[in-house]
């Protein structure tokens, strides 16, 4: 059975992601493509990476355009997702990459995004406890944000365990592509190579509420998180170094099997050999997720890092991943945990 | 039917890509993997990037080792390749990655390698004319260097046309990959990132007698080549600007129908759209060439300009392309034409 | 005797150059600086590397807020400058960093920029035959395009001397800061890291005819130029590699000859020694121009090639330059040959 | 009066760095220059972006070809300087920049550096509490490490004014450069680049004692600090992200007043304005820190960051400025505090 896809918001890098991996999965046929601004252009001279696609041609973000799909996939800015989500009847798997529907609190929506909230959607971060049982058959889906992700991947298992106390401090690095293709003068090449630089800092990214929501559900109490998102000269990968203070009587030991037990059925979660850290190139591509974690016990903390590739597992990968299990698909049907290096 | 390949040179860039490659090709089950100074290893250790591999442990390059298998790949230092392949026998389909085999005048060879010549391969560039029939059936392939790959694709149409004067001038840039995995000063990250430099200029650089081995054919008379490679800070990719003299009579039509017909039923060279240009990030990880021609009729020059993967195209997927005719099999097996990007 | 600068235009990558080294400049002092679309803001949210400057505030560009200065620089977009100039009395030392002042054919610019010739001001490229007494006591002054600046000090002593046939073929590397600040989306890191590209290929781009200019001055008749320029992953710096085709009876010591007699009084022009190639990272933030040359017998073709800073000696490095020579200052006076590496 | 200085280790990136900034220092003349395995070889080969120090000839690092120079840089790795030292006499001024007399306590030394500590000598971080004090007059100059230079100037004003509990978190991003010179197959630019990686995770990093002592000093009291240092894609720049628990009254006003008060008569620190924060590339090749800190009211947490070039004020500036005041010089000659960017 092949099930056909409308992607709208074709143009981005997300949805553009998104097509990459269409394009080898078994399950799925991508039909209609939309991407307003960019409406009535050839695929090729947006994506031009996408050979197999070149002569497709953006359609408007029209309910017709987007009628007669099983599937359709919304990688829209913010805020935009909703008005199209309840054109689409409830027998459409609708997949949004978006925030829209991430965060259960509306109050937090509304502080962080300064509009009224839309809802919210089965979270599609599977490896979460409880995470695959949300998915199963689920027609809704809010695929969680890049930083959240390798963040949440990293610490839960920590706080799963109680291992850890309820105060997380986390120093993320990611790629330019998670800032989006909109042309602004600081993501020029001529800004970004050479250059790190924080942003959003003291609490302000809207992603710090999404990593609250799901390390709070993993420890069964409120975690607070310091987020600290910079920005570094590459184009995808994030990785994030999170660490939080070690409960009384927490050894290497215990941390070391906390984490083994979280990821040893996990298809995409890749505990290290002890000594090795994890490097966004090894993720590139792939919708693998490194994980390396240490207990300092100098300074009484346990340090968790994660290294995904923002795009796939962060975005797309893991948007096909919760696609794979709604259907009732094998998991990892169309998705690799084999990285493009160097 | 499934085959057997082993890979000697498994902890090298080139073996690395081999790998990334034969992990997803149906028709082939990876065996033994060799890499002498690193034997005994975890490949994890080594190619992080490959996690379904990961535990597998590189073995010595010996004959007993790569007995058994009904392909070895051969990703050494040139030089090392033909004592290794005299070992297998006639019934081995033997594949080398290195240059040893590639060049059919001994004396180019002990030229530019300072060697005695081992022999002359059935050449994997299927896309030259005739080049097709010399791979189908054979048990040994000499793989294409990086440069000449890109150089010989984006010039071989204008000389099979009798269109260009027979001196080509042609400046590559190529990511740092292409030097290899070995330490060298002038390759750390800190010396090449933020510089372009130019290296063996001049005629010095190895790949020249095989451009104009290829073009010469293609042209069916002698064509000298100026030939200049330049460093660029980027891991992948060759962007080769070539350019000759037009003989009289050429029109940018001319030019164009030549570059349509030679690729029109080809399944990775891609002649683009006109007005649009090669990019070497389209191409990320993928075995596509995007070509594009121009007519620069103020100074009297067609100019040719080809984007390739140096890993891929470049190496270990033009390596399972010569192989899948060599088997029999769609030459397209187990490749992709779509680039990993942004 | 310190003299006051005006910079109009200063919140670009040129004016940003042009006030780094006029900081350190003993004989200019900085005097009012303008941005139009930026006016009102502080430099210091601007150009945040120019910590000295970073409480000045960007005024508009009129002939009221330009008065009173000695010296005024033109750092506009092309087609703006002539507007502002004609402004501005015959006592002012105008330095256009522009294109408007350089050509000398009308015909050239108006095919090339498509509006109306503004006229031809003393060409700022000291190093060319002549070069110094056009501008010596000069009131105008028009600042080389950057490719242009490292093209001609690449090839000109081959023309100057007579051993290069009258076409040139030239590839040159370019860090994306050539390209401006204004945000497009072919720019952003996203689009450029990991990436090579070329534009304006065929005889497109606008600094073809000044590159033509300077040539067929050298050689005394009119020399034909193939430009192809592409866009590297760095920040800064472009190295073109040049060739053309010997005359009969050049050898590899009559060009080396040739060159060491151009540049053997240069202040900024390094001949490197034999061996040794030109690497943009050795001259990164320095008015210096590394320049290395080759006879390759087999293809019958001298190769020079140069590596500039495309902010420094290209542009605001050049300006300065060209005005200490017009103001009667030591040439280098303010000026650096010591990069900023690695 | 002009003094002459010897650099022991000049082909390294320390030593090349001393070198740029000497070469325009007014009140040192260069000497010497010596580097065991590259004595004989001409600079110009080794550092080509210094060009006028081209000529100059490597030496072996010997009493006899320190002897007669009034200032000795050591630019050596860890463990080797005070065997050269101690051949010095006491009338010498001796400016270590490596390790061996960074740590007053000789059990932290010998643990993580498993050698005999060598002694203590005036730590050069003249804007710490103390600092310029300790350097008046001195001959013995230990230069810090490059990230616990940016991480104490952004921490220690928390800690000195009693804001902060004693548990600091620190991630920091450098460039490759900090990595040395020496080929390393983790350090070539095809590793390097696309990539984010952390080392020495959990308290190994050598540079960790040195923060404790710095930050221990400010505080009156022990502080623990927890230290993950990451390898970015760029050659040069530490970004230091560094938090701590606020304690109890603090607010985003009493943060802010004690940054202003530690920097205000610093010259090369410069708390930015509210609301811009550091950048790496904004202090590109200077000498300057840029620091910006914020109160996480929800995390209840102190976060500051610093930038730093880690060659210049993480390494031979901040050498430099330590030297100015051992020789009763202006703190700030021949040192920028403007960046090369972009």
């Amino acid at each position: 059975m092949v099930v056909r896809a409308a992607v709208a918001g074709a143009s981005g890098y997300a949805g553009g992601e998104l097509l990459r991996l269409l394009l080898t999965h078994p399950g799925v046929e991508i039909g209609a493509l939309t991407g307003n601004s960019n409406a009535g252009q050839r695929l090729g001279a947006l994506q031009p990476h996408l050979l197999p696609l070149a002569d497709r041609i953006l359609q408007e973000t029209t309910p017709e355009v987007l009628a007669g799909h099983e599937i359709v996939f919304l990688a829209l800015p913010h805020g935009q997702s909703a008005a199209v989500a309840e054109q689409l009847g409830p027998e459409v798997l609708v997949v949004d990459m978006g925030a829209d529907f991430r965060l259960k609190d509306a109050a937090d929506w509304e502080r962080f995004y300064g509009s009224a909230h839309a809802g919210t959607w089965p979270y599609g971060l599977p490896e979460l406890p409880g995470g695959r049982a949300a998915l199963e058959g689920s027609k809704r889906i809010a695929v969680p944000g890049c930083y959240p992700t390798a963040v949440s991947l990293a610490l839960f298992p920590a706080y799963a365990a109680g291992l850890a106390e309820q105060e997380a401090v986390i120093v993320a690095a990611s790629g330019t592509s998670g800032a989006g293709k909109s042309p602004k003068t600081h993501l020029l090449g001529s800004e970004v190579m050479g250059s790190v630089s924080p942003y959003g800092v003291g609490g302000g990214h809207r992603h710090t509420p999404e990593m609250i929501q799901n390390l709070s559900a993993a420890a069964g109490e409120p975690v607070s998180v310091s987020f600290t998102p910079t920005l570094v000269p590459m184009s995808r990968g994030i990785l994030a170094t999170c660490s939080a203070k070690a409960r009384p009587g927490v050894t290497a030991e215990s941390v070391r099997a906390a984490y083994e037990k979280a990821f040893a059925d996990e298809p995409f979660v890749h505990l290290l050999p002890e000594g090795q850290w994890p490097a966004t190139a090894s993720v590139h591509g792939s919708n693998a997720v490194q994980v390396q974690v240490a207990y300092d016990a100098a300074a009484g903390r346990i340090i968790a890092i994660s290294a995904i590739d923002n795009l796939t597992k962060g975005t797309a990968g893991g948007a096909l991943q919760s696609m794979n299990i709604a259907l009732g698909l094998d998991e990892t049907t169309g998705l690799s945990t084999i990285g493009v290096a160097p």
